[in-house]
């Protein structure tokens, strides 16, 4: 099975050329000038970009949180992603407190495989902390997972501050990254407690009980930890001018840190919170929440500063009945977005399109900065000679806008509705087979586990 | 009663001349040149200067702690801070945990009642936090207690993020004002675990299991739950440059910040630790440990630029039997240094002599500031019409050096053994009276509590 | 000549307090309860503040720039300053290059004896540097002299960073203090030079020329030069949330800086710029630029803070007819703003009324603290027994709204029409004597020149 | 011309693995397991590092300056590089003002083709600003210069902030990028004369007219002209942690800076300008100066968390000889010090053996950034398939130590004389050419000019 892609654009993050590439099976082979294979079925891709498949580094599929589950699974969620060029997502697996770490990956791996459309891998949550879990630490790397996530806010997650610092120290000896939730679990809840005496329950008491200086401050206390560990942590969803500040200063001490944005950071603001009806409020209801525009501005300059290494969706969605949930009480709104399907229009249009950022860092921040982070370069992340055929050819001709009624997501509301897209993404290939085709899935179960190594970044 | 001090250099945080200074009963009645007063007593203060009485906004005396109770009380302590030209401390009531703050404060009245050489008052120390807690802190204020103290270390002391931020809110609503001892606990458990299992019990872990950085977390952590309560905060005895670090960046962002140090921070620095007999470095156990000659350096930096406001002591002084306590487990050492009596000369020696800082800027850091922090002002902390007649007359010319041989402590040893003192405190006036003259202790119970009204500062 | 005001709240940076206050001749002789005197005039006070005579730091009158002059003079200006509360201006003696110090200092003699109706002393500007220069500054001390300006913008003004620095020196070994104009000069001419190229001659280029950044940079450049000189300096008009990051970076390396900002920075912003009418544009020009809504407020928690030190105006009032010299070239719009009638109200009303700052920060700022800068202090600016009876008698209740039709400049506009003021000035007393009362201006001439010594801050 | 290194550690940027490499003429044409070729000879490279030819982007061969030449032309210069596993060097065409870039170009050309035994390319020096040197930027480009130096110190190559600026826009319309030495020209000119005058004329008073707050100023200001121009510059030679707090900064508000730093800033203190021997001082003589030990650390933390992105060398060679023309004049000793030949060697054993870097990030500081950043790449700085064959083979094993007696210089002493060297550089190859081995340079002149397009990272 040979395809010969001719003379597109390849962009790497360390630069774009016009080349042919060809795949051979589930690899790129070669990438050169003029090249030929007479077995291989030819594809024109003048004028085309092609970037390396989209890395995802931060869903949630077939979550149960809040009392309900997630609108999308591996199945919606993974046709959704690849649709919009990611051909893998990191998702979470999450076991309940009390549980192990291999219950939740056995079934997270059984939420995922077989069901999903694009390669995946998981992070493990720790959300407990004993010699049992101790133990399992090394068992995950054996299995391929070499990342962790943890939580400074949300009860049912937080393992304290104490605990955070022995795990910090523990992933350290095998070489594990742990990325962190930052907000200030205890004077949010102080600020919940005291908006709901006063009876303000309205969805924009969200934002207006989870200031930023409440992300900074746990930013800052997650780096602090860290510096004592001596070991890089990486801030998930900053969202935040006050969270940059914090970054910046561990910098300037000298501190190695990765930092995670997503599209709705970049593109959506509070004023969301303040709509008169519930509804159109309840759908932005995430954590970190929307922030200013000045936040906005400087979320993009860290981009274009290279300060910001990738750009994920935390994709955790629900439904319009779903977020119907907390028309009582804004904290029983179920909290979180889609955005899996649209984060690389997104980049392109508001990032590349628009000259804030190079198409070159926008394949780092989508494809080569996660898959390095995440111990899964050069096999993703990379358009290469030996590298996974995963492939976007994005036609950056035409323009479109986003909707509801035309997305893969298990979802009647887009949270970037009426937004332009610049170009649009022609044709995804995984592991060197066509599995999207102008908006259309070719193959809806076409995805394996990848399993993934240190950190190289 | 009138004495007429006359041609002294009358040093205030505002400028210094030489003038005649009249007292009457207790209070300074008439500060002029030339000045008459037939029935007065008149002292020739030519070539002296005279400050305003110093007060020592940070002592704990008859503290019972780590199993044992300081080596200083009310009346040796009393006796060495007057005697070091400090006519006013300001005592740490500690209620323990199920204790009224009301039990907390007779308590100390009768510890200090009738008993102590100089004038005191008492910061209440919040180390539990409910409703019956939250009842009495009106009734505080009522009783001239208008500042309190938090811990974000030690456990006895701790009530959790949680509630320091309602007691941050709630103390703003009676103009209160909160000095906060700014530690990690959870990470320095964490380190002192380890040490522990290690075998590491000298004194020198006692620094390496809390580092700056964990002083700046702290900082930081305190400094943004307060700028969400939206109220000032007195960082106590501030010790690191990390620390002033982060004071910086509230400021920078527009947060009004009170900064303490004490004279141990600027003068002695970490490798007190590191002597091979386990006593020498036992006595200099305290927390915030000693720091770098960096650390100090950064420190005196700060007082130049009036960017930290006072200079208190933290005197909580242990015998040398008592620091034996530790020598099997550096944890179990008595923290705390003596102080109180070489505050003056030290600041002045150091400080002022050696040009670091203004003998106006003494008089701001040691009287004029903590008394306007603390509500005291102008009653005290200030040599003018109307205040309180407390004066400390300080001869510049002739050197000696401290040692433990010659002090009022109720104590063996002196962590400033050997240093320099430039000039001396002549006398020490405490309202009106003449009360220390040449080291000697003329008035032992002279002093009475001072009630305090909101910040001025 | 006696008065006794009855029953005022006495304001001053350290607190306030109800009582009553004895002027005999041009002094304060007595501040307490009760107070009688048989010989006073008695004038009740109930109900009203007692601020010290506001002193403005920072006024051009009469002087000769950018092919004309100043609309107002020492007599208007000094007519309106009093009108506002301002007891006492600093302006600035301006030699132009190649005439000596004292050359420029006769003249502003000559320019305000016995002309102007409040106190008056002059900041010295040193737009030359050379060893006549270097002759004359002992000399200025001598004839009270103490604080000089000079410009890192403008080439009439400038002696170039070389100088500077030298003169940063040289003043040093007398104790005096420096003023500096902080925008980078070379950078603004670039940006000029390529708007005339462009055809961009309105008003909006103004702004456009001078980015925040720029004043950042001069700033960053002056404060590093005076970290070698190891002296304190001034930054006047601080305009930006940039500048003030600059001012911050310097205090976290230790550095002792004082720093000036004025009611237009803390007020209007760059919109004005932007209006279609040219001259609506026009009569906001002055430089630094008015910047955008959140460096105002920045500013205003910098001043709520104490970061700040003084509120000045930065006087320099253009009339209509003037302001339209620049139709065709907004470089030959005369920069300046008339403030020095309105700073005491508009302080009152936005900051102490809207509850940013407490009206003793107001008194520090307005007062205090640029009678301790500038070496006036204590004569000037505090209310307290042998100070100057300077008094603004502020009555807090009413309210109107500032119109060019009920002003003493001699202007046809005011930059802060329709502006609200909370209250008013209900009399200034000038040394002793009723100067204003219900905005009758009693005494048009009774300004005297203040010698001034060494800064006390 | 085939050559196989079998079963080395082949080293770059984004990780690290055992592979074979196959060299086919100049080029690499496969990296594999076991890969077979026939017709190449085999080299055995188990145990053994391959890193990228490693790319000095900063020397000064063949520089007239100081009224002397320095000591390494480009034929004893680029022996050395190469020995040192350099295969390329940038080194500085450098015309004099009022002659045109292209005088400059050919007469570098002149200096190094047919006589460097690495490759090597120049930067373009700006030290004059007029419509000719504007019209041959583009010009320079088309003959493979991509990058710029200009100096914001040393009179005879400034050529001012208002042409700095000016030049910084006009190399963003070609996407040039320019490298700055950042020191304040002005202050240090007034503290040269200031020492002169006080005929302090030894080497220390070098560093003590050079304070890193200078260095800090100029970086500053260079930002924020950059800022003003939106176009990412380097700072080169950083030797402070004063200079990075700014680049810090910068970052903060959301700027791209690229950063250089050098061996002896990071292993070199300024305790070598106090030696009692002026020729020992003198030896050391570079600007900036030696910083503090607490620089160095700084310094090494910002390479390890990736805020710096490259170290070259500033080589700059005197020999003793020449190093005694200052004896009775510090400014006049020839300012520089060599380090081609060691750079490495020292990178690895301080860096990477002292596990303060890794090797990964060793080859992107060395190899991949300085070709990224200076349009070099992928044809340099990286060991991939279709890139020259530049390999430097490091043996981990062994020690050695560095001495004047074994060096390529033209030079008789080294300043990192008695320097630990871990492991040692077995062979180097150039463009597929075995041309270093054992220390042995096998080929005097293998070296070309290799022409650059735009900054890739």
């Amino acid at each position: 099975m040979k395809t010969l892609l001719k003379n597109g654009t390849i962009v790497t993050g360390s630069g774009s050329k016009v080349a042919d590439l060809l795949i051979c099976n589930e690899k790129i082979v070669k990438i050169g000038e003029n090249l030929l294979s007479e077995d291989a079925k030819v594809v024109d891709c003048t004028g085309k970009l092609l970037f390396p498949g989209f890395i995802d580094a931060h869903t949630h599929f077939d979550l149960d949180v809040c009392n309900t589950t997630t609108a999308d699974d591996f199945a919606s969620g993974g046709r959704a992603a690849l649709r919009g060029g990611t051909t893998m997502v990191i998702d979470f697996a999450c076991p309940n407190k009390g549980e192990s770490l291999q219950y939740g990956l056995d079934l997270w791996h059984k939420k995922a495989d077989g069901r999903t459309a694009c390669d995946y891998s998981f992070h493990m949550t720790i959300d407990d902390w004993n010699d049992d879990i101790i133990k399992e630490i090394p068992k995950m790397f054996e299995q391929g997972i070499s990342s962790f996530k943890m939580y400074l806010t949300y009860p049912a997650m937080m393992i304290g501050d104490k605990n955070i610092f022995l795990a910090l120290q523990e992933l350290k000896k095998y070489g594990g990254i742990a990325g962190v939730h930052c907000e200030n679990a205890d004077v949010i809840d102080d600020l919940i407690a005291q908006k709901k005496e006063k009876g303000e329950i309205k969805p924009s008491s969200h934002p207006e009980t989870r200031p930023s200086v409440l992300e900074a401050e746990a930013i800052d206390r997650l780096l602090k930890m860290a510096e004592v560990a001596d070991v890089p942590v990486v801030v998930v969803h900053l969202s935040s001018a006050d969270g940059y500040d914090e970054i910046c200063h561990a910098r300037q001490r000298g501190q190695k840190v990765f930092v995670e944005t997503c599209p709705h950071y970049l593109l959506l603001d509070d004023s969301r919170y303040y709509q008169s009806e519930y509804i159109e409020s309840a759908k932005y209801i995430c954590a970190p929440p929307l922030r200013k525009k000045a936040d906005q501005e400087k979320l993009w300059k860290a981009l274009a500063s290279d300060q910001i290494q990738t750009v994920s969706t935390d994709h955790c969605s629900f439904s319009i009945a779903q977020k119907y949930a907390g028309q009582d009480d804004f904290t029983k709104i179920p909290g979180g977005l889609p955005g899996v399907e649209t984060r690389g229009t997104l980049l392109y249009t508001y990032g590349v399109a628009e000259g804030r950022i190079t198409k070159e860092q926008m394949a780092k921040l989508l494809s080569e900065n996660p898959a390095k982070l995440y111990g899964a370069f050069p096999r993703k992340g990379v358009l290469a000679e030996g590298s996974d055929a995963d492939i976007v050819v994005y036609d950056p001709e035409g323009q479109s806008v986003i909707s509801a009624k035309d997305q893969a997501y298990n979802m009647d509301y887009n949270p970037f509705e009426g937004f332009r897209q610049q170009g649009r993404i022609a044709q995804v290939y995984l592991r060197g087979k066509l599995s999207v085709e102008n908006g259309n899935i070719l193959d809806d179960c076409g995805g394996t586990f990848i399993p993934r190594g240190k950190s190289q970044l």
